[in-house]
C-alpha cells in the first residue's frame, strides 16, 4: 500500500452496495473510489470520486487499481482471469482472487464445504443428460438444478420435476459453458443467514443469525435476531467463521443457510455486504459497510450486537406502473421510525431499489412499520401485503 | 419549485455540516449541490455535485441558485443584501432571509425576545464609551460585551472587568462598524439547549433538552438528556418553540441556554444543524441533519426520542503539533461502540476537526468511551482529560 494517511479504497462496480459503502465511508473520512459502469449508478449519483469503466474491461480494471491502496467489490461479476492480472500486477484485492473464485463459483463452494465436513444438501456437478437422471434416481424428485456460476436473486436456479426437465436445462447451460449443479430438493422450513467479517490476519466477527423471507428466491425481509435456539445460532456462527476460514476472506462473508429438521445446511455464500445485512445500518452498533471497509483496512473489528431487541428490514422493489418511489417520500416519511435507503435506481418491477429497516421491543409492530412504509414507496396502498 | 421527483438541494458552504447532511441526503436519494469556496473544504471532499463559489459572491450565488430547487445554508455568513437578491430572483430559501437575519444579528434576536417576554439577560446596544460606563454601573462590572455580528466559538465575546476595558473593545468594535452589545455577567449554573426543527406551516418538533460543555467558549462536550427537572425541560421546549415562531425558521433551529438560580436565560440562537445535535446522528431516531432536510422538503418530521436512556457526543479537536487524527483511526476504532466522525479538514491547533458519538445505560461509561476515542484521534493518550 502507498502511504496515504488513510489508504484509498477502489470499489469495482457502482450498485447499491457501493453507494451504501460511501455513506459509511464519510464519518471515518475513508477516501473512496468507485469504478462504476454509467454515470447514473447507483453509488455514482453520490460518490465523489468516480471513474467509469466495466468491470469485465481489464484495462480499466488497471487502470483504476493504479489510482487505489486496496481494492474491493460491490458484486462477483469481475472474471476470474481479471483478478488474477491484478494481483499480479501487485494490487492489493480484498477479497482476494482466491476468495472471489469461492464466491463465483458454487462447485468450488460445494466441494470445500465438503471437503471440510460442512453440512450442505447431496450435490453432484451434471455433465450430461445421463447423469442428471441417475441423480435424480439417488436423491428423488424434485431436486435442484444450479447454474455454478452466474445466478442472484433466485435467476439461474430451477426445481426439476423429472429427468426430461432435468436434461433439457442441463443440455442448456452445457452449451453456454456454463457448470449445471445438482442438488437435492430440501424441504425448508426457514431461511436463514449470517453475516461475518475477517480480518488479514484471520480474526472474525459475526452478527446475529437472521432469518430471511424469501419471494420468488429473492430476499425480502430480514428478521434480526432470527427466532431460534441459542444452539443453533451458535452453530450457525461456527459455520460462518469456518467459510470465513475456508474462503480466506478479508471482509465480509454472508452465508445463507437452510434450517431443516432442526439442522441447518450451507445455502449460498457471498463476500462481500450483503441484501441480509442492510438491517445493521439502522439495528447494529457496527453497520455491515463500516465493518467491511475496517475489515479490508485492517482495523479493528467493530461490534456486532443490535441497538434494539429487534431489528428488520423490508425491502422495495419496483412496481407494475413503473413509478418511483421518490415521489411518494413524504407518506413514507411519516411512518414513525422506518428509516428509508432508496438506491436511486430505475424502478423496473420486481427489481430491488431500496429497503426499509426498522427497530423496537415488538416485533410484529416493528415489522408493520417497515411493511407500512414499503407500501407507500411502492405505492401499494390497498393491495394485500405479500 | 421546479418539477423533479425530488428537489434539488443546494447547500451554501461546504463545512462539517454540508458534509454530515450529504451523508443524511444518501439513504433518502436527496439530490444535493453544495457551493463550495475550495474543493478540498470537509463537504466538497464527500459530494458527488460541488460547485466552487464563494458564500459573499452574489454572481457566483445566483448561478448556483439557478440549478437548485430549495437553498439551505452550511452556515450564517452570507452577507444580508445577497439573501435579499436571492429571494427577489425568485429562490427560495430556506430559511428565509428574514430569519437568516434573525440568526446573524444578536441584536435582532435580543430585541425579539424582549418583545415577546423570553427570557434573556439584560441587554444594551453600545453606541460609545459613555454607554458601556453607563452599563457597568446599572449592571455591575464585570459585564459582557458581543459583537452583534460575525461571532462562533466564542469568538466576539469578550468580559470586560472595568469600564475602562468596555470602553476599549466598544471603540474598536464600532470602528470596525460591528455593534457593540452589552450584556450583563451571569453566574451560569449550566448551559443546555435544545434544538426544534419547523415546517413552512410552522409545525415544530423538539429534541430532547441537552447538557453542553463548553471549553474556551466553544461547545466540547453534549450530554443527551440534561439531567433536570421534567419542568424545566418543557419551559426548554416552549422557548425553542416561540423562537422557532419568531424568527419564522424553516429548518432547525437551536438555542443555546444558561440555567442559572433554576431558570432558564436565552444565549444564542442558530437557525441550522448545530454541534449541540451532532448527537443525534447516532443517538436519536432521526438525526438533525435528516430533520433539516425533512423540514426544508417540507416532509413530515421525524422523531426525536433518543435511541438510548444516554447520547453523548465529545468533540475532537486540532492538537498543538498538528497531527492528524486519520493517522490513528485503528486505535480509535477499537473503542467499542465509539461513532467516530472526521471532518476531513486541516487539523490545526483547538480547530473543531470531528467528534465522536456513543450511546449507553449508563453514563459515566458512556462518556468514558467517547472520551476514550476522542483521546486516541486527538493523540492525547497519556495527558489529562480536559
Amino acid at each position: 500500500m502507498k502511504t496515504h494517511q488513510t489508504p484509498v479504497v477502489g470499489i469495482v462496480g457502482g450498485g447499491q452496495l457501493a453507494r451504501m459503502s460511501l455513506q459509511a465511508a464519510i464519518p471515518l473520512a475513508i477516501p473512496i473510489r468507485v469504478l462504476a459502469e454509467r454515470a447514473d449508478d447507483s453509488a455514482a449519483l453520490v460518490g465523489a470520486d468516480i471513474a467509469i469503466g466495466r468491470a469485465d474491461d481489464l484495462q480499466a480494471l488497471l487502470a483504476f487499481a493504479q489510482t487505489c491502496d486496496v481494492i474491493t467489490f460491490d458484486h462477483e461479476v469481475v472474471p476470474a482471469a481479471h483478478l488474477a492480472a491484478l494481483t499480479e500486477a501487485g494490487h492489493v484485492l480484498r477479497p482476494s482472487a482466491a476468495t472471489m473464485a469461492f464466491a463465483q463459483d458454487k462447485l468450488i463452494q460445494r466441494e470445500a464445504c465438503a471437503e471440510a465436513g460442512l453440512p450442505i444438501p447431496p450435490f453432484a456437478l451434471l455433465s450430461n443428460r445421463h447423469e442428471a437422471a441417475e441423480f435424480g434416481r439417488a436423491h428423488g424428485f424434485p431436486f435442484v438444478v444450479k447454474a455454478a456460476r452466474g445466478g442472484y436473486d433466485g435467476r439461474g436456479v430451477w426445481v426439476v420435476r423429472d429427468a426430461v426437465e432435468a436434461g433439457r436445462i442441463v443440455g442448456e447451460l452445457t452449451e453456454r459453458g456454463i457448470p449445471p449443479l445438482a442438488e437435492a430438493f430440501i424441504p425448508i422450513e426457514r431461511e436463514l443467514a449470517v453475516l461475518v467479517a475477517r480480518r488479514p490476519d484471520g480474526e472474525t466477527r459475526s452478527y446475529p443469525l437472521v432469518e430471511t423471507v424469501q419471494v420468488n428466491g429473492m430476499c425480502r425481509e430480514i428478521i434480526a435476531p432470527a427466532d431460534v435456539s441459542l444452539a443453533l445460532a451458535e452453530e450457525a456462527a461456527v459455520i460462518a467463521e469456518r467459510l470465513a476460514d475456508l474462503s480466506g476472506v478479508v471482509g465480509l462473508l454472508a452465508v445463507e443457510l437452510f434450517e431443516t429438521g432442526g439442522r441447518l445446511l450451507v445455502n449460498e455464500v457471498a463476500t462481500r455486504p450483503h441484501n441480509s445485512g442492510h438491517y445493521t445500518i439502522d439495528g447494529a452498533v457496527t453497520s455491515q459497510f463500516e465493518q467491511h471497509l475496517r475489515a479490508i483496512l485492517d482495523w479493528p473489528l467493530g461490534e456486532t450486537s443490535l441497538t434494539a431487541p429487534h431489528a428488520v428490514m423490508v425491502n422495495v422493489v419496483g412496481g407494475a406502473d413503473g413509478s418511483d418511489p421518490r415521489s411518494r417520500m413524504a407518506e413514507a416519511v411519516a411512518v414513525p421510525g422506518a428509516h428509508i435507503h432508496l438506491y436511486a435506481k430505475q424502478p423496473r418491477p420486481e427489481r430491488k431499489i431500496g429497503h426499509v429497516n426498522a427497530t423496537g421491543d415488538d416485533l410484529a409492530e416493528t415489522l408493520a412499520r417497515a411493511h407500512q412504509a414499503v407500501g407507500f414507496l411502492q405505492g401499494d396502498r390497498g393491495k394485500e401485503r405479500e
